[in-house]
């Protein structure tokens, strides 16, 4: 049986100038630019095997070790036709290529965190899956290429094709062929940036991302000042500040996005709601600390749903956590990073004169609203892997 | 002892379309207009009892039974200065008055409502100091020039000059002369307008609205266009809809305004929060219920605290109060208004196929967030009363 097989791991990106409102919803165009900051895929990634034979009788994806219908879907199918479409000129060009376009894929993906998280696993998913048929398909296109195709699959997929700092330009043509990721700063430039996710235990499910935009554009009358004028002057702001590694202009344009994005979630009628009271106390703790330490030292932001994402500098990581360990120390996802001895060094940071702040502006028990915490950091984009989930001689998922 | 006395009663009123923001801190001169119901004073009022005279050392001030401070504050002066003044004028024309505005006052005021509760009672309480000292110095003064004295000492207090549903224009003078209350349509016109307050429980103090509003006006991007466009569009929309009895009308533009002032003070920064995870759920059983019966039959509103306002016509008071006794009996306050029979006509108007909608969306516990239940209407404005606070013959109040 002939099969090619090709894996990629393709990382989460969490945006620091926020992503909301498509202005077309096929091509997933979106009503402003946005940047990202990529993350460790040591912690979390996407690992996707793709394979291609002529002996396949349809499209299949395994997702998370489960078959999925979605690979029909329109989303799905709009990137592996943009992907056959260039693997055809290829083939156009070099006869003696295998025809790997007109053979139906097999498709199998696996997320090292869990998806019950509530991270957005869909943008590392879409990334994964566009680069591994890439590297299958042996196309010559750039990263910014790609996450035109990777942009069809999910909006903020077109982010996770670059490691370090991302920016999505938002273009301007309709058909979409300007309106793609490119790279504002590399990993290299700014590796010390550090990122704590505090999951949010949660009893239901959120408005979907789809659905809160499109009602956000429809309804909100802050939203139209968001794009117009908040979002193109901040895009500039925020990229000027990661290329200058100015922590404390990215920290404030970083907060300052995540509450103005919910801000006209909130203007949506019916109003939506992401944050919850957890959310808020840890923005609150967060002001807290940066005031503790008359400097700015943490950063939040909040995605759709009530997780909330800390950016900090490797160097502060004792004074943040200072504070962090003391009050989510029961929370797991310490252990997994930092010896006991590492953790007693937090402990020790925290100093006896932080206690009565707290206990006078913050909930001490703030961590029952919180399930884990992951630590993390800024890292590369899509990395070609040898660790394959597709048993070469069947072409079905090696699990199974 | 010559002393003179004179009584009055004034009312809380809550915005529909809210006052968020100051121009002049001073003057109290507002970023943008606003309309407010005006609430029955059975349920919410300030009696405010005022005495002169010539052997009073000084200017003294007892709210709910304790005396304050807050008599000498720059608010409460600037207040009594414009009404000696008016009184003055009056002495000069003629001269056989006694010189009340040369004497100092006595001021005795209660509310008969829990202060505790979080309702805004320092507009109510303006009001009645303003219209009591009016009463007393026997003023000739429209009710729209006493708002502009009540303005100075609580912004929203010149609401509660009126009764019925009245509008705040916010003017264009530097000297506030023109920022004042008007009637938008009396009490009569659309007596059938109720409200429940549900006061929401809550741990700690919020950030203040003098506080919460500085820092919007210094810190929001969204909020220059609120005040730009979206509210001045809204003033003139909802004195149509009142003026038209258009409740559907009244209520998306109520909703909407409270959405989008919290809105704006989520953008603030820090953020500020006022509505909490209780406060969400009864947005959401809102527009539950509103989606129930495919029409408009209720609105949410929330004023810089947790607690929610909901205004609805009595002639849906049943079928509002199939799901808000439903799931709020257990909290005090029905018993006040409503014979056991009429509670248990309420539990039978609830009809079983509302319960797995209850269940899929909402948190059925709901209730224990809540402390209370005010169940009130639109109401009149200041009236004259000969209950009396003040003992005549010393000049304190009555219960000391």
């Amino acid at each position: 049986m002939s099969i090619h097989v090709a894996s990629v791991t393709a990382p989460v990106n969490i945006a620091t100038l926020k992503y909301w409102g498509k202005r077309d919803k096929q091509l997933n165009l979106p009503t402003n630019s946005s940047i990202s900051v990529t993350l460790s895929q040591d912690d979390l990634r996407a690992l996707t095997s793709v394979a291609a034979s002529p002996t396949f009788t349809a499209d299949r994806l395994w997702l998370n070790g489960k078959e999925e219908a979605t690979v029909s879907n329109e989303r799905t199918q709009a990137c592996l036709s943009e992907l056959r479409k260039l693997r055809q000129e290829l083939e156009g060009k070099d006869t003696k290529l295998p025809k790997l376009s007109q053979w139906n894929l097999h498709i199998v993906s696996e997320n090292n965190f869990p998806t019950a998280a509530g991270l957005a696993s869909s943008a590392a998913g879409f990334a994964a899956l566009v680069a591994a048929i890439a590297k299958l398909y042996k196309l010559e296109q750039s990263m910014s290429d790609l996450s035109r195709i990777a942009r069809q699959g999910s909006g903020s997929a077109c982010r996770s094709l670059f490691g370090g700092f991302v920016a999505w330009e938002m273009g301007e043509k309709q058909d979409g062929s300007d309106s793609q990721a490119v790279q504002v700063s590399t990993l290299d430039q700014w590796p010390n940036m550090k990122a704590a996710i505090l999951v949010v235990s949660q009893a239901k499910k959120d408005t979907s991302s789809t659905t809160g935009m499109q009602l956000t554009v429809k309804t909100s009358d802050l939203f139209k000042e968001r794009v117009a004028h908040v979002v193109p002057k901040r895009f500039i702001e925020m990229k000027g500040a990661i290329n200058a590694k100015d922590f404390e202009k990215f920290a404030e344009l970083t907060m300052k996005d995540s509450n103005s994005f919910h801000a006209t979630c909130l203007d949506s009628f019916p109003p939506i709601f992401y944050m919850n009271d957890t959310s808020k106390k840890i923005i609150k703790l967060c002001h807290l600390i940066n005031e503790f330490y008359k400097e700015t030292i943490v950063a939040y932001t909040f995605d759709a749903g009530p997780n909330a994402v800390l950016y900090y500098l490797e160097e502060n990581e004792g004074k943040l956590f200072a504070f962090v360990y003391h009050l989510f120390n029961k929370v797991e996802g310490w252990e997994k990073k930092y010896s006991q001895d590492q953790l007693n060094q937090f402990s020790s940071l925290f100093e006896d004169d932080i206690v009565p702040i707290l206990k006078n502006s913050l909930d001490e028990e703030i961590y029952k609203g919180i399930s884990r915490i992951i630590l993390t950091k800024v890292g590369p984009g899509p990395q070609s892997t040898n660790e394959c989930l597709i048993e070469e001689s069947t072409g079905l998922p090696k699990s199974m």
